[in-house]
């Protein structure tokens, strides 16, 4: 298989658009991607695109090919990806593998949710297609309620605080306030969190990612084309993805997601690296308690100090491994298609230097990692500024 | 990129299932196609599944990962493809490219549709998300009615006529009558389908395809693999895809589907073919009118000349180019993600010379094509006998 490398990338603001569509929001971040990477339509050869349900948020299938046809890219072939809120993840994935396969030389990869044109009530129940619906959702369960019995075990197993959750959110906003593109930019305290209304104990408002409109896209390109044209390439050093089953009831165990340490696991050798090489990672903190197991099962922590060392400030911009500089799902918001493509914009500035007030210091290799539902899907992918 | 091969292929019976929902439905599919390439779990390495809205017609998303789920395929990637009821077409596409790649020895690609848990009114706005939904179904337009807007103009430039759209849905009931896995096994005549009632004029009943609940599965294996192991192959000549606008009012002609002639003559060109090597096609006939502009599209008849074709017996099981053995969307059913992948086990039935008493004499070459909407996506793909 070939290299391929992130060559461009762009976002549309994540917020509630009234004003605008599913295409008006593919468009500015598709747009901006393109320019970005300083190509021409005729360079793309293929269109790809994750989101969760544009059905059911808008009643429009068929979005791929939507984008397509949007963006004045017809008759290239245009493939939609679905996978809760791992959409993206998966779709760049499925996208790296036609690159490296030789099949495309560039690729533009795009991700979008427009969420805020029906009621709360309506978008719960649409969410909730991410878990095994007849044995979940069907049952009364929710998305918070989900992850409010994996943190309930987690402080159960390991003495995981609630004030310990909190601090992932506190973290995610300082990270969002310094983000253009971000949701929320207000500062927060572990105060304000504590206090916050409860959705589904232990885990209340502001343990909780928005709902949020919102759109990203990056191009791909193979190896072979960055060498023939001027490109400011960001390598994709290991693309691995696993699932799990959708139900929590069949899981051997509630304080860790296995499909994230599956795709950990073979993404880290493919990269023949190991955590410790990690400079940012963007991480799928759908919840606070999401955050805190997704850094513990990518091997950044032990399994049970995850809550101990975000409290720590062992996470923040200026530690050793800065999670979410973006400000996470938590603070940039959370449009479910869209939020595996964000992550890489995320670590694509991050790794050339171009993250303005958020940017890490000498950020060699970044991580980004996307979840669909409660762990039903991961993928794993890990970026290296040099083409090792 | 490596030679691919079809080895194994299923079917749940096509019809309206009150007992079964998704999961039993992909099963059974799934489990027939795993014994008939006869390879066991452990030698899967990934998973590719089609469906249109699952999420419409049953909440639920995700759709790949509960595959793998049901089926015990947890961890493996789980990747759910969707391209409206080119679902199936595309899903086996990004299958075909993983192993292609070289990334893969041996996936299982899937398509379902569980349609008939819903009202008829609520299946037809969820099938309208095909279409460019903000331009089309929003201001009143159904699928049989775009569709019988380009049956209009092909009759008004062409003089084709209803009796000769009548005779692809005859010929179809025919061949379907002789398949287990159809639902409608009943014989029509040009008179029954004149006198059946409308839908959208020109358009009657029997011009239609019906609502199905229904799935499909087929493995795909490498040549590597297929060297080291019994397999029974059907080889993979060419795939290719292509996209055209949503909106028909967007299009230069009503009377062609663009993206089915780009696909076709990528297909061509990369199977080194031409459409007079072809054995046996299965076409996308969701309207009768759409299989006339399939084989005036894919190079079959000249553009006009398909409707006069069928009705000459052109296209029957005993012609030179027998068009949909299986009944076609019109006989054997079309329950939308799964038709992409159902053509293909039509079409490895064929080669292998196991199609029973459809089987078509000395079938070397097959095609399978399939839409989405009306024509913004299309996937042509090319299977050979022989690993030429």
């Amino acid at each position: 298989m070939r290299k391929v490398a992130v060559i461009g990338g762009g976002l549309s603001k994540f917020g509630e658009h009234w004003d605008k569509g599913l295409k008006e929001l593919i468009a500015e971040a598709g747009v901006q991607a393109i320019q970005d990477a300083g190509v021409v339509g005729k360079d793309i050869q293929a269109v790809y695109g994750g989101t969760m349900s544009a059905g059911g948020f808008s009643k429009q299938e068929h979005i791929a090919a939507l984008i397509a046809d949007h963006m004045g890219l017809n008759p290239l072939p245009a493939v939609r990806v679905e996978a809760a809120c791992a959409s993206g993840g998966v779709a760049l994935r499925q996208a790296y593998i036609s690159v490296a396969s030789g099949l495309h030389d560039v690729v533009i990869v795009g991700g979008v949710e427009k969420m805020t044109d029906v009621t709360i009530e309506e978008a719960t129940t649409i969410l909730g297609g991410a878990s095994d619906y007849e044995w979940e959702v069907f049952h009364g369960a929710t998305f918070p309620g989900i992850y409010a019995m994996m943190a309930k075990r987690h402080m159960y197993d390991f003495g995981t605080t609630e004030e310990q959750l909190a601090a992932a959110a506190v973290k995610n906003h300082e990270n969002g306030s310094k983000n253009p593109y971000a949701q929320f930019k207000n500062k927060i305290t572990i105060d304000d969190v504590m206090k916050s209304a409860p959705v589904a104990l232990p885990l209340k408002l502001l343990d909780c990612s928005p709902i949020t409109d919102g759109a990203a896209a990056v191009l791909l390109a193979s190896e072979d084309f960055i060498k023939k044209n001027k490109c400011n390439p960001v390598w994709i050093a290991a693309s691995a993805q696993a699932s799990d089953t959708l139900s929590l009831h069949d899981r051997k165990s509630l304080t860790e997601i296995n499909s994230t340490k599956v795709a950990a696991r073979d993404a880290f050798t493919q990269a023949r690296l190991t955590p410790k090489d990690i400079n940012v990672a963007e991480v799928h903190d759908c919840f606070t308690i999401a955050e805190i197991m997704a850094i513990e099962d990518l091997g950044f922590f032990k399994k049970g100090e995850g809550g101990k060392a975000t409290a720590n400030g062992e996470t923040t911009l200026n530690s050793k491994l800065p999670v979410n500089t973006s400000g996470g799902l938590k603070a940039c918001g959370h449009p479910v298609g869209a939020t595996g493509i964000k992550q890489v914009t995320e670590i694509m500035w991050q790794l050339r230097n171009q993250a303005g007030e958020r940017q890490v210091k000498n950020a060699n290799y970044g991580l980004a990692h996307n979840v669909g539902g409660s762990g039903g899907t991961c993928t794993v992918h890990i970026f290296s500024r040099d083409n090792k």
